[in-house]
């Protein structure tokens, strides 16, 4: 419940995220009421055979038109098109949200309509995943204690922005706001880059003509630092086009600091190389040591996790 | 015991690796008595007070003088001064091997020794590690399923590199040769250029004006993307510096693949970055596969890894 109120919740697109969320709010008594639409009919009876929504909506307009808070949980390419046409819609939603992991494509779409209509839409992106995917994989604890990013701007309706913050919080997460930017900069350095550099990684080794000793001889480490290469592809094809700009100033920021480190190995610059291996070590030392703070000291997760 | 025969082990460098290595061959029997050396005489005291090492010799001489097998276990930038003068003695030992990461310079100098000499020294890389580090953290296990990369030449006598097999067979590890300058390389692509790309993500990062919000939403994903970045620095400036040649080339294969990927997301192809990322999780999901068949199913180590 939102300060006593029944929420009825709708979801555009049903899997992983938007199942999980379901799950989530109804076992905290947040949404009174949960319906969903998908572009496959099978995913809403496999949600509505495991209980993670109460009905299924005709359509996009019979959707808006009976709840107070809509969730766009689509996978990233569908996002832009469905956001325009939920904002389109009058409806009873006092709300629209998503959780979509690039934010400034969506945001322009939304601002493209005017302010009367954007005003009702509050960009949000969970730091949450798993390496399953599908409603079936959903878990009612899967965004606990896990950060939600929210870029509402000047425009965003106050009141929206406080019922998706209570309906993140009610999911046991940490709803945060940011700027659009700064979280597309942010998401390209921390998730999408890594997966862009696992996967120019891998796919290179894979080419060459010691394939098979390269992968024979590899270990643990070289485990874990390729883990994301065994994301799912046309999830991480649609991100890296999603996030473009970003990810391509990421790309060069980080070529750059590869460049000057090669240049300090060629010249034997054990000073300079040594400096830069320890400053990388003390900063992420004291990030994973932040992070078991934060209580994710869980194991590393299995291949693929989708963050 | 090597074919009944007791064998006496001396250890130049008595650290982690060395002192797994004496644990273990003392717990097979290959053993009959292990001898080491040390610049640093407070690690031979402890490791005659753990048990790891029978006796503590005087010198470099004394200890080629007393032993079968000699194992060169320093840290990477001594090894190749030791090698030398290790080679240089007269002394009993049928055999010298070594565990260092790199393998071209060693040989280099074996080899600059005239082919006498260079005769009885078997290189050797044991693919095992552990985030600690020194005698105190060695284990007669750590090497128990791992594979050791021999890199004999047409030099090698037959009698040294049977019994430096029979050595890490008795340990547990599973010994298979391979040329010095594909060792190199192939190590440099799984294991030296994956902690420089880490080092220079995290270094990169740690500079950025986004810094604090970088670590702060950095999640799983990043955390075992970035874990050799935790890794000691000063022995990867060792590392990189000794297999320079072959890291260089890695990076730049590297980097030219990173930059087909960037011209890819550049003009929005996305069929191409499917393509590249469908290939690399088919890669990385079969050696993912083969690691577990290989039984190194085990969590995600600590951090620092070394390996």
């Amino acid at each position: 419940m939102h300060g006593g109120e029944a929420i009825r919740l709708g979801f555009v697109g049903l899997g992983l995220i938007g199942g999980s969320l379901a799950l989530a709010l109804r076992e905290s008594g947040f949404a009174s009421r949960v319906i969903a639409w998908d572009a496959q009919p099978e995913v809403l009876l496999q949600a509505r055979s495991l209980g993670v929504i109460d009905a299924v909506a005709d359509d996009l307009a019979a959707l808006m038109a009976e709840v107070d808070v809509a969730v766009l949980a689509t996978p990233t390419r569908a996002c832009e098109g469905l956001l325009a046409q939920m904002l389109e819609q009058p409806g009873a939603a006092r709300c629209i949200t998503d959780v979509a992991s690039v934010k400034g494509g969506l945001c322009a779409v939304a601002r493209g309509m005017g302010p009367a209509r954007a005003a009702r839409f509050v960009p949000g992106h969970p730091i949450a995943g798993s390496e399953r995917s599908g409603v079936g994989a959903a878990r009612a604890d899967l965004f606990a204690g896990h950060r939600v990013i929210l870029t509402p701007d000047d425009d965003t309706d106050p009141g929206a922005l406080a019922l998706v913050e209570a309906m993140w919080t009610s999911a046991g997460a940490l709803p945060q706001c940011m700027g659009i930017e700064e979280h597309d900069a942010v998401l390209a350095a921390t998730s999408h880059l890594p997966h862009v550099l696992a996967y120019a990684l891998v796919d290179g080794l894979a080419q060459s003509p010691l394939r098979s000793d390269i992968f024979r001889f590899a270990a643990g480490g070289f485990r874990d630092f390729t883990r994301i290469a065994s994301s799912d592809p046309v999830m991480w094809r649609d991100i890296a086009l999603a996030n473009r700009s970003a990810l391509l100033d990421s790309i060069d920021e980080f070529s750059r600091h590869l460049q000057e480190l090669r240049a300090a190995i060629d010249r034997g610059d054990a000073t300079a190389l040594e400096q830069t291996f320890r400053a990388a070590k003390t900063a992420r030392d004291q990030f994973a040591r932040e992070l078991a703070a934060r209580g994710r000291t869980d194991a590393a997760p299995a291949d693929g996790e989708g963050e």
